[in-house]
């Protein structure tokens, strides 16, 4: 696109947890930032939207446009398109399919995003199923998971999409040259895995990819591969698990501090450093990931969402935009 | 069992990565410790095993059966039983299918072990497939998910045996009275989930176990449920991504030290301590995990057990013999 022109993004405004505080707070942030690139558009109940600018003396381009229901994280993700159709993220996503935006991101339900971004924007042709990936820190690289919850029963075929459109988010948003793809299974060998790991795995070999074979668990963190494929069930489970290791880590250190006043003061003089060790655990730090396969830019990010991690993800949203990946895929899914 | 009646364990004394010195190690330890209690048979290359004895002052009940072949962690599980007919796996099982042992370990090549397992001691009628489970460290208790690799294609029958076998371990075994089981999945709602746990859901529900529902990843590591049931597919990928977290945690604490001498004086000063907190992580530490299913007790451990390790494996064989779980197990599952 005109690298002149500004690019329009959405922000789901009553969509995590402290919403629309955050979300607002992230906007006027990058407004100030990047105010000459990007537009931003607010969905959400107009009055409180209102309120909550003015409150935090919002400047640069922002709209507001008038979404009179807010969709929560008790929706069920499949009902709430339908009973709730001015939800703030149908608004939204309704502005792109319109051309009257570029990018959609949300902090909200995240299965209510995915499958309102599924419908509202359609399939790019050929996709199969639409992914969402995370990245997992490593002490080498990025290493980014395909699937973690957009597609839970995946066929062998479905994999192979993945590996497509992960190798091109890893080329064009991280600059990884031909990254290499590992399958997520039980063991390095060949016949190791299931049975939809063995088919794709034969899939995956003739793709032209760059295939590195079947990766296991630990792998996910050591940096060997830089794109991980599974199914979504599989993915979504070591993303909530990995969530889980930090705040386990917390409540171990917290219990520690706990035991006595000297461990205390002890915990209290070394958290900064574990803090500064920790920090690429904590997966709020990332700002958001797209939803890939879906004929339009949508970044789902995290309920708990900071304000910079909004910004990042209407950062993501303008990079996703302007690097045209939406278009790549669709050049290459129909090789 | 007789309570005066010494249990015999069988040690594969060519198993792990430090086999036959940690073997040996452990071996003497428990002896030491527990003779009364314990008669270990050792087997491996006899010469081998003897000189290493001889080596660390060996003292107490402990015998030697000859295996002249040895199972290497490069070795297919499958194959190397008939390949290998005289390895110390199948010489170990041998003695107990004879009744001239009560019970096996083994620190090796984790899915040679298993597959000998079964067929040598063949499933205890009703078992469909046997499960290995696997301790998770949480910050209220321990917490046990089955299965972490013994059957990857899982019907949701086997789930329903594996929760049925795992109850009784954790009951039995750590005396958690009706222990709670969830079943792992990508949201807590019984309307998420896959093909096989929306099935494993409804025999579950109707067991007569404690069925809590379903769980999600971060509660394998919050204590929420005592245990928790999935395929070995997904099981083993969460073991094996948890231990590379604490590869992940280490790497990034030698980083931290590795940029400045005044940071590495200080993690020196503070390693201590995060040691201390980290030792939960360390699969280590938890010596084996018995296969549940097979008609025998055969309990597997960490390639790189350390005596300590191989000690409290031999430690947790006695126990499963003493309470009888394959007893309690051919009980329950008939029901």
């Amino acid at each position: 696109m005109d690298t002149n022109k500004k690019v329009s993004v959405v922000v789901d405004a009553m969509g995590g947890d402290f919403a629309p505080v955050n979300e607002i707070a992230g906007a006027i942030m990058a407004c100030k930032e990047k105010g000459d690139a990007l537009k931003i558009i607010l969905t959400g109940k107009e009055e409180i939207l209102k309120k909550e600018l003015s409150k935090q003396n919002a400047a640069g381009d922002i709209e507001i446009v008038n979404a009179g229901e807010v969709v929560t994280m008790e929706d069920s993700p499949t009902d709430v398109y339908k009973s709730k159709p001015n939800s703030s993220i149908n608004v939204g996503l309704a502005l792109l399919k319109e051309k009257k935006a570029d990018a959609f991101i949300s902090a909200g339900n995240t299965g209510a995003v995915m499958a309102a971004s599924t419908l509202k924007l359609g399939r790019i042709k050929g996709v199969g199923r639409p992914t969402i990936g995370s990245i997992f820190p490593t002490d080498k690289r990025k290493v980014m998971v395909f699937d973690v919850g957009a597609s839970v029963d995946c066929k062998p075929m479905h994999l192979k999409e993945f590996a497509i459109m992960g190798t091109i988010y890893m080329e064009h948003i991280f600059g990884v040259k031909n990254p290499s793809v590992g399958l997520l299974s039980v063991g390095e060998e060949k016949e190791k895995g299931n049975e939809l790991t063995f088919e794709a795995y034969e899939l995956l070999e003739k793709s032209g990819l760059n295939f590195f074979g079947n990766v296991e668990g630990r792998d996910v963190l050591n940096g060997k591969v830089d794109l991980i494929v599974c199914d979504g069930f599989v993915g979504n489970i070591i993303l909530k698990f990995a969530e889980g290791v930090l705040d386990l880590l917390k409540a171990k250190f917290r219990s520690y501090a706990d035991k006595s006043f000297g461990n205390k003061l002890w915990m209290g003089m070394i958290q900064g450093t574990l803090r500064a060790i920790l920090k690429d655990f904590d997966y709020q730090e990332y700002g958001g990931v797209p939803l890939l396969g879906v004929d339009g830019v949508s970044i789902i990010g995290h309920g708990k969402s900071s304000p910079l991690a909004i910004r990042n993800m209407i950062y993501r949203a303008e990079e996703v935009v302007r690097k045209d990946v939406c278009g790549k895929i669709r050049e290459e899914i129909n090789k």
